[in-house]
């Protein structure tokens, strides 16, 4: 089994050995756990005592959160297959007590109409696994709750294929959502005056277009740059997601411009759009619940109290799943995929290669965009399918295939422009075929995009899409 | 039926109005809500919509907030029976899918052993009632964590009597729990040099020793004293629990001398001994979620650090329920109540009063504490019956009758010394016969003795108490 | 000779006492001043052994101010005789060395004109004090910085008569206004969130309309007010100055309206009016360093900034000489100070009084507005008596008599209006003849207005002021 | 002439040059300067009368700041020509009134006794120059407090030679000790969280140990270390020194063991010595205001109240200037230098060599210290010149030669420990022929050790240093 810890768990390991081992040094009793990597069976008995002392309150609350913290460092020094063993005995031992789940059920099947909702009320407190209670009180020590969504990360991965674990992953998510209710979160605005600690963190989670070191972090904070993200107070170093945005006149086609670390800064007081160029999910343990909507349109707020001449609010998105859905589509040969005139120009180029396979071949030798004629007769053909990719291709439940697309048509957006050669780097090659989208962000209709979207399903384009579409 | 909105509300009821109503205004559809004071059966049929357009989502999460907003407005300008009508909408007919919760039940009862902890907590998420996900939105708004506070101190009123809102209320109580975990409460010491609009709470909130206006106050922050409180990062304001604390030197035995005004500050660093005078649960709403065992053991953390000469913890606590229980007493006449010497002492003095009413005569008249013969005459008896009230009294679970008792014994306190005519206000003599006590925080003994109270009822004494409790 | 130690100077001398005894206990030799409160001729010899050592830096720059706060300690403890010899020593044995002087005089005028202003500097450097030097060295302490404000105040009473002390003083504001540089100074906004030991400072230093208790405090920092100071970053708890504002609409003619406690707060987005109402110097020990001027822009843009809707911005300030110099005039009886008909129009009032006091007669007895026919009658001159005093009259150097009108006229505003029975307190009477009156911040015509006044003297009022002013 | 302008000016002109146009935009009549680089006379006399119209407040002080904005930016905007002109014109044409300061001299002269300290008073006032008011204004921009630091670094290039500017130089140097006076400033300590732009300054400003990037600066910001500052109120962006200290066990003898980022970090609470391994003056515009001693001492007490083990407080300090002293000693051939027994050792070793030019010709190669024979064998010679180097060699007013030494002995510290090749780097060995010190702050001696060097010229020396001087 690989190794699953996240990589910032592992970072703190050594830090919060030390503090937690403060906090535990006043519970009686927990000094003596020093458990194999792997757990012992009598780790295992040792361990389900000390999470029973934890769940009876032995010597007080207090002392309860003194034992989990003993309880949390051990969990700290375990190997992935001792995590494994860890979770699986407070998933498998800590449920709820299932006499008085079955007395709670029987209970509200027999409740008369008016008292319904007291016995629904009573089962679900009975529900209630203990082994919860267990997890609640790491919140209390030094980055304790961080430790917790690092537990759900590892959790994601351990719990495949184990129904008790997946069990203990849902209560977990829930506790979670709880805890980061959009309500509780504070939108901050990080900037090179921000702390250097956290600024590391966007180092660290940028995923979209990564960071290459402390001069391009500086340049994407730079006076014509916004960088905002969620926190929660319980973990300020860390931000939960964050969203890039630059301050620039007309709608950006090109994430080179954006990403140029010599290009000199503009005047953001003249501005008339704000790109959002990159957004990040920076906490995997917090999977599934969501803040992104809230993000942007918080953030929309922000910026258009600071800069008033701000008309127009659009993001330039990579479209991540382009290339394989294309290849697959190539791969199955589907009629039509290419129109007539699209299969000739590109049969000249390529030189008597089997029709069927052209595109594809074309595609997989990445310098085709150093060839400007060929990259010239690759456009119409791509940006027609990318148009068709992110507006018409939908999976189950009517939603757009492309995650991206489904991510911002969600918040009410519409598909605005797609920009060839806008990504040419090894990965916009890659993932979108050098393309990239502007989705807009017009606040009037939000509310109704929004609605026809998650309603039914009816994706909003641009008069420039649809023209695309139409090829 | 008797208003029963709590004042916190009330005040602010103006306020919020008009910042939720920014809120609300970006909610499609919300402008027209105005509702009768006590609720029309039209409003309530736009109510139920408004709910349910709350839960469904419309429009996106965001203007799903901003629809709470225009609800809580509306709740806030509701009369009492108004508002018992909301919540009674909200508890009846937003529970959980019965349909779905009988389909849950039949697939835990079905479940095979390795399955059951997953289908538990599929019923445990089907139970969750959508009336929850309503008032969680409420936690964006401005104080829209304190409204929901107040409301459950509203609902604790108005469910007496209707198990629907009793679910709801403990519903409400379970959301808060969740969010008021000490894990994510502060710490915070008042000063004279902290915001006006906190301490201005405290002048609201004491209930023990009530605090005179601002000078008061301010003497109670002196450099000799020490205030500490928990708070919310949503509830920046609000302390949820606040102690009062003197440094002196020797175990204060006399509340008047801590609260004189024209005493002169004594030296903190020359202190001995810190005295916990008077603790305070400021949230009605909270009740039945404790922080008062962490309180005061994080103070004596704080505590320790500061003054290293410190060398006793220990409560001035009232016996909030002594003369109500003596009064009891002496109304059933227990025989041996009073010992013969005891009788006879009294009865010299009583001058011929039937011995049975005497004591209960004697001290009806609040005089009694100006007659210094009458008083020493009193001071054995109820020093002796003080203790065994104290110590020996008990309700059901083997809990001591006095809460104060109860709440330092929970916290593994002892019982160290019964204090003679220690607090002669009115409200000490009506409920304390003028005696106070100092529970003893001894760090060492704080688990052993909250072990045997918690385990076996049993209450550890001083030699001092002991010997009065022999009489 | 009366005690001068300014009240706040006596309040914090026992808090002091302890921390700067605490510096001071690493300076070796400081520990056995204890000198008698008027300083004995053994003590003057000790303290100037003090001074001396305290400038020769003995034992290091470190150890020096340990020394100062050994010395200031000495200092709180003195009578008033003694803090004079005290600072008489400082003053008469602390200057500059008359050689070096002499010298550096000689240097100067024997200087070639290209090597001048280096023999200035130089002479400059050579006059500083050493008593300077030991002055500043107070500037570490905790609270130094207010100590040495104190001190002034303190030294501005005691100087008179004393020209070493004149010099000793003139020192100190020297030091001070290179220290208070208003560019050093922070606009901060106070409200009822800020700590409250600054808010009871503003009840302290009102001195225009005196605030009574917290409730009072409370009303002028409603949501319809804004209060701003200045204060010095080694100050943090001591407004320098402080000015209160009312957002209103149209502009305010009556002081009782805006004190009124009962009186419901306005909508300040909807107020077009900031009626700055009372302005306060907070330091005597800054005496003649001023800052009022950029305290009014400052908070002008401020309120610029927050509210869209504001357009005039004006005071309604009291004519604190206006009384005194309308008794002085009609003391010697100046022909024409009343018009024919006033004079008619008193005189049947007056019944038969002599003409020449009937008007003061009239005001001796503040009964007068309660007599709404006498009142009435007092309006038209006392109006145009008000006018012609802040408008007419001058003292040397063409300034306005009227210092409040000094001020605002100096900062480039205009006399907009005069109101009637506008103050109408004891106070109000005794120093305005319950007038108050109008000064109009016009934005573009500050610059003008301040120029005519600074340079001609020229006052500008309004059309309405003039019309008083013919009668 | 070459470029004088400071970097950090340099960087900034841009941000500056908008928020200063923003600042200058409310002063009439100073929209039109547009000067040359390099100041054409026409520019000049425009440049005079806009400095007059400074001074003379036309249009109210706040008129006047903005106007000393736009000579700020005009500044900014000068080549180092252009900026002398500006400097020349301010030092000579706007000192002060000759004419007042012959007559004050002259009152100065005629003072009898009593009068005088109020003479010298006036006089001193009279002397205080018009451009010094000038400068002064330039506190209340964004940033102007650091302009000015700038300007003075600037400003000492170009006087050189110029009397009038070092006039000049002269006064901005006194404001600037009167605003940086060490009461004014904070100690903080910078962390890993602090914020970035602060960070970035320390790698920016480390002139003794170069920080090689983020990665080495994140390693002297370890749990093992701490770093403090003395920060300004108005530069809270600028370190004015700050220092770097090292928690460890024993004294540290080897500058590469502490730089070392792969050494894992020690445990604090483990360490009794604190190592104070680079202190730097990070403003060359406040050369000769100095707060280094304040630093040390301030750094001592702070960690003496978090780690209450340290038991040690000592540098690891280079010897700057040894081994350019070194050479020059060899060059003159100082008859005994080295010892009989010395010169036989590298005699050996030399081959021959002319015994005269043999060390230097030695120490010539770096790669000496990579032959360990050859390595052995200078260590004694070194060792010794080294001891005699910092203990016994002496400038005017019996200073110790090498800065850093003078720097440390001033302090009270003493030279306690030389190690043998600590400091292995090309630096290194071109300054200190890889030697390093430790001074030991002892706090019981540090006064007496003052007082010894800074009145005779007595260096304390440790026994060892003294046995190495004997040789």
């Amino acid at each position: 089994m690989t190794q699953v810890m996240v990589p910032s768990l592992l970072e703190r390991i050594k830090g919060l050995a030390k503090s937690w081992l403060d906090v535990a040094g006043s519970a009686k009793g927990c000094e003596a756990l020093n458990f194999a990597p792997d757990l012992s069976d009598d780790d295992l008995a040792c361990l389900r005592g000390q999470m029973q002392a934890c769940l009876d309150g032995k010597g007080g609350e207090v002392s309860a959160r003194a034992r989990a913290a003993a309880l949390g460092r051990e969990y700290l020094s375990l190997s992935t297959e001792g995590r494994r063993r860890f979770l699986k005995l407070a998933a498998d031992e800590f449920g709820p007590d299932s006499h008085a789940v079955d007395q709670a059920m029987e209970a509200l099947r027999q409740a008369p109409a008016d008292k319904r909702a007291l016995a629904e009320q009573r089962l679900r407190q009975v529900l209630e696994p203990p082994r919860l209670t267990l997890l609640t009180q790491f919140n209390a020590l030094p980055e304790g709750v961080k430790f917790l969504v690092d537990m759900r990360a590892e959790l994601a991965v351990l719990a495949k294929g184990d129904a008790g674990l997946r069990a203990l992953e849902a209560d977990l998510k829930g506790l979670l959502a709880a805890w980061f209710d959009v309500g509780f979160l504070e939108l901050r605005r990080l900037t090179w005056a921000s702390p250097a600690n956290v600024l590391e963190k966007l180092i660290h989670y940028e995923a979209v277009h990564a960071i290459h070191g402390w001069d391009d972090l500086k340049n994407r904070l730079d006076s014509d740059r916004r960088l905002y993200g969620f926190f929660h107070p319980r973990m300020p170093d860390e931000p939960l997601i964050f969203v890039e945005v630059a301050l620039v006149q007309g709608m950006s086609g090109d994430i080179h411009q954006l990403l140029d670390l010599n290009a000199p800064p503009g005047n953001p007081e003249a501005a008339d759009t704000a790109i959002f160029y990159s957004i990040n999910n920076a906490q995997r343990g917090l999977n599934g619940i969501s803040f992104g909507n809230f993000l942007i349109k918080r953030v929309v707020e922000e910026l258009t109290r600071e800069f008033k001449s701000l008309k127009t609010f659009a993001t330039l998105s990579p479209l991540p799943g382009f290339r394989p859905w294309l290849e697959a589509k190539l791969g199955t040969g589907e009629p039509g995929l290419l129109t007539g005139p699209e299969h000739r120009a590109l049969a000249q180029i390529s030189n008597g290669l089997a029709a069927k396979g052209s595109l594809k071949t074309l595609l997989a030798d990445p310098a085709w965009i150093d060839d400007s004629h060929l990259a010239e007769t690759l456009r119409a053909p791509l940006s027609r399918l990318a148009a068709r990719y992110l507006a018409e291709e939908r999976k189950a439940g009517d939603r757009a295939i492309d995650p991206v697309a489904h991510f911002h048509l969600s918040n009410g957006a519409r598909i605005e422009r797609l920009n060839w050669l806008a990504d040419t780097s090894a990965k916009g090659l890659a993932q979108s075929c050098g393309l990239m989208v502007n989705y807009l962000y017009k606040l009037d209709d939000i509310e109704t995009n929004h609605e026809a979207y998650a309603g039914r399903g009816k994706v909003v384009i641009s008069q420039g899409v649809k023209a695309l579409l139409k090829g």
